[in-house]
């Protein structure tokens, strides 16, 4: 009997953190997960803990750690994290955090007090810092961004085999919930970003996501996946490699006809399941594929 | 034995409707559920059919008014279901149709093709509308916006019984997810809004909640519940109810003195249960209430 | 302005009660919500909480009561805590009590120890008990039970309107999650079951609802509703009324003659929207309706 | 630009499949799941389908092969549909398919009929099969088998850090969600277990599951995790490899010192969030490990 690969940490951990810059507040709100690996045969083999942190000793580090080093991105905050885990403990050799960060907009009230916030609920950013002690890797990403074209989109010239009765289409809605998860080329050393800078390197890349899923004139999902995942390669110089998931949202044209009425792509059915999903890779010449295939969220 | 209230149709129908101007496209997508009542003994004594419009001509219906009515506004789109499914079917007295809504912004591109959305995800915009084939009654609302005050809130001065244990404060973070139900005056007759007045109501209500709740400072979440609904009796003549419901997001300071820390209302732990409920109606004067207590959504 | 209906209290309490008989452990499993109302104007009005009862210590009241009093069944619980707010709170005229239960099975293993629990994940049992100071309300009920009879359910004689498309037929499948509520006879004074004459109660009304589903030849799901109620209603006494709220989870059959393939009734698609929802109330002679209509859980 | 791993296909296919024996019904409820993967980049790269199987086509499968070869056990039927992908379609190159099976159980009612069924709720059972043309990799498993002991658990000897404030305990709750995987032996050739024995390796596995939980008297989740996962290794022949999942459902002894209540370990708070989670794969000696780390569902 072997024992293979294990983690373990705490997982959820939903910390809130205000800034209060006088009457101005600003809010950070992330649900961090930490995962622990290295020197634990023991404690399975025998129940002895003597080399376990505790997943409650895991989870007061990051409220700690957000008092102490504050949070300016949810990636600076999960390299602190993982640095602390791996350096401070002997029996912990890699040390994997896992973020979701959900955004606030203010609500908009005259004067100097601003501490009200309302929740965006737009996509859920994502972030996964892994460290080893020697490289980092550090990917970014965002799930449940809903994005949907009315036109300009086709399908056909397909395979038809024995079970194929799709009829062609020259026009048809194109809908999709997008889940990515893109690499930095940052491993380590010089060139780490600034705290601030992987914000910016996540608007960046979101907009880029956007605007080629609008920009697309597309002939199948997987171009229009394409054509976002290589903008990004394209666009953001520090961006080696990234995953795109990308479930079809089928909106199926109602069928009018037995009412006596036309439906020129006007009203559809929003379908729920089964739904097409098409998922893939995308990397810079020369880079090594890192995000893992079938991975869970994020 | 008797059979006492009972009510059927299809429920969440989910109908997307593209209106094209050019090459700009707009989009409404609902959630429709229809339920109708009236003479409908035969059914369930004996299971006679011959009374019942099946529950997926409903469902029928609904596409095809996407198409005939086209879809101004959720209310408006509800009136028309009503009043035919009450008007057409002698067996149907009354019939309640209950709408969710989801926003969709634009994707910013540049150049005249205007066909690419973006979900926004903020809050679900909610309508039912129910007809008797005499009087209407019309209840708007919204349910999942999430709203945070990151300071202006105190709690003290309650009951201390046996079983009270919670130290008082004079700063919190309040923080809610509102769900609130307003009915609007009209009910037939002359003063039926326009169809597109029901989406400008729907926002004005809207920012007054929003406004009431960022502009309150806060001795108990039941004040700021009751500051949110005055203020939309008072602002919006139209609207004579509202009852909101509020669940206390309870966001708890960490605990950081084992590990020498100050935490100055900086560092909060998100809970999810068990957490506060506080709802409550709100009427003009002489206004009869008419939202049921303890409804489900919408 | 008038302040109308309002209730407040902890949502969602999750408390696990385990007895230790010797080796043999029983385990509890609820999720209790509790709501006050009564003199509770002035904490809407101007943030004054000198009569309110915190939630917190509601929360707390929950805890404690599971120790002084036990776990026997749901309602005897909320009997205990509704008693409690409205006897010990002059402020509280009303307390409604709604519960949870979850089940768990025991995990056979040899021996005298037995204290190993699988969650069985059947159906969750709910409880609403509601004390005004003098009357008595207690509904039981239960949600998430999905049954499925894979014949002798036919469905035609309906009505033919313009949006009616769907065919007749003479052999379906019938299937339902099952979300009743029932409302005991007994409303203080004497005959007041036992504490654990509830649980009977419980599962003797869940059998025959099962047994009624099973053993209706189905000419609607309205028919089925009915015979299922009626049968509560007819075989347990101390149950004056039911309601049944029934989504139709369809079951389309398969279209497999494009591929050459019969399908008598044998392969279908489970659809998740829209979906057929029925739903009534079923009295016994001389009973007035107290369920509310389209309440919401339990 | 270079396109790395890709795969697409039909997700959800919710296929119910009812086999009329007689008056005795037999019911399968699966939620099938198809990934292809091969010679797709110039859909990508151009978004030319010539190469392309329709998502569309691959549902029709599967509803069609419920028909033509039945679903003796969600393995074989994963089987039928991956060997039908890879050798029929030159592009397709690998299939996965992936399986959810819900179990129902039979309503009790006297006599021949027996075509009444009430969904059991219990654990989802999990198939996952991947044919590259040569070799198999079968994978079963469960997820949402909910456990709990309610003594025979401590947890102490822990590291102590700067962050470490869990007091040590010699008798606490031990509850988890779990989520296993298990790799069978079988790669192709002789030795293919039969269509049912597929099912009775799943029932097995799963009782081992339970009875190891039950049996460990637990100093860690690790532990019992290891207790668990080599006791299907070591009585299941036919299992080279096994990764489970293990969520630690933390219930928290409520403090009742403040009302004057003892509360020797009768009294618990189940919390939701954060939570342990402890992960680890246990091998055969000379099994290579195939099952992925961080693996979505199943």
């Amino acid at each position: 009997m072997i024992l293979g690969q294990n983690q373990y940490g705490k997982a959820e951990n939903r910390v809130v953190r205000i800034v209060r810059d006088g009457a101005t507040h600003h809010i950070k709100d992330l649900n961090v997960s930490v995962s622990l690996s290295g020197d634990m045969a023991d404690v399975h083999l025998s129940g002895c803990n003597a080399k376990v942190l505790t997943t409650d000793a895991t989870k007061n580090t990051v409220f700690a750690f957000a008092k102490e080093h504050g949070i300016v991105s949810a990636e600076q905050f999960g390299i602190h994290l993982a640095r602390h885990f791996v350096t401070s403990q002997d029996a912990v050799h890699t040390a994997r955090i896992r973020i979701e960060e959900y955004a606030w907009g203010r609500i908009d009230v005259p004067g100097p007090k601003q501490h009200s916030f309302v929740r965006e609920n737009r996509e859920t950013r994502t972030a996964q810092v892994t460290f080893d002690g020697e490289r980092w890797q550090v990917l970014s990403g965002l799930k449940d961004l809903v994005v949907l074209n009315s036109t300009d989109s086709e399908f056909h010239g397909y395979v038809k085999d024995r079970y194929t009765t799709l009829p062609e289409t020259r026009d048809r809605i194109l809908a999709t919930q997008v889940h990515a998860r893109w690499r930095h080329a940052w491993t380590g050393g010089s060139g780490q970003p600034q705290p601030a800078e992987w914000n910016r390197a996540y608007e960046r890349a979101r907009e880029h996501l956007l605007t080629a899923f609008a920009d697309t004139y597309s002939l199948s999902l997987q171009q229009t996946l394409y054509s976002m995942g290589s903008r990004v390669i394209d666009q953001c110089p520090g961006i080696d490699e990234i995953r795109l998931s990308l479930p079809n949202k089928h909106h199926f044209l109602a069928d009018l006809t037995p009412f006596g009425l036309d439906n020129d792509n006007e009203v559809y059915y929003a379908a729920d399941r089964p739904y097409g999903l098409i998922e893939a890779t995308i990397l810079r010449d020369g880079a090594e594929p890192g995000i893992p295939v079938d991975a869970a969220n994020p």
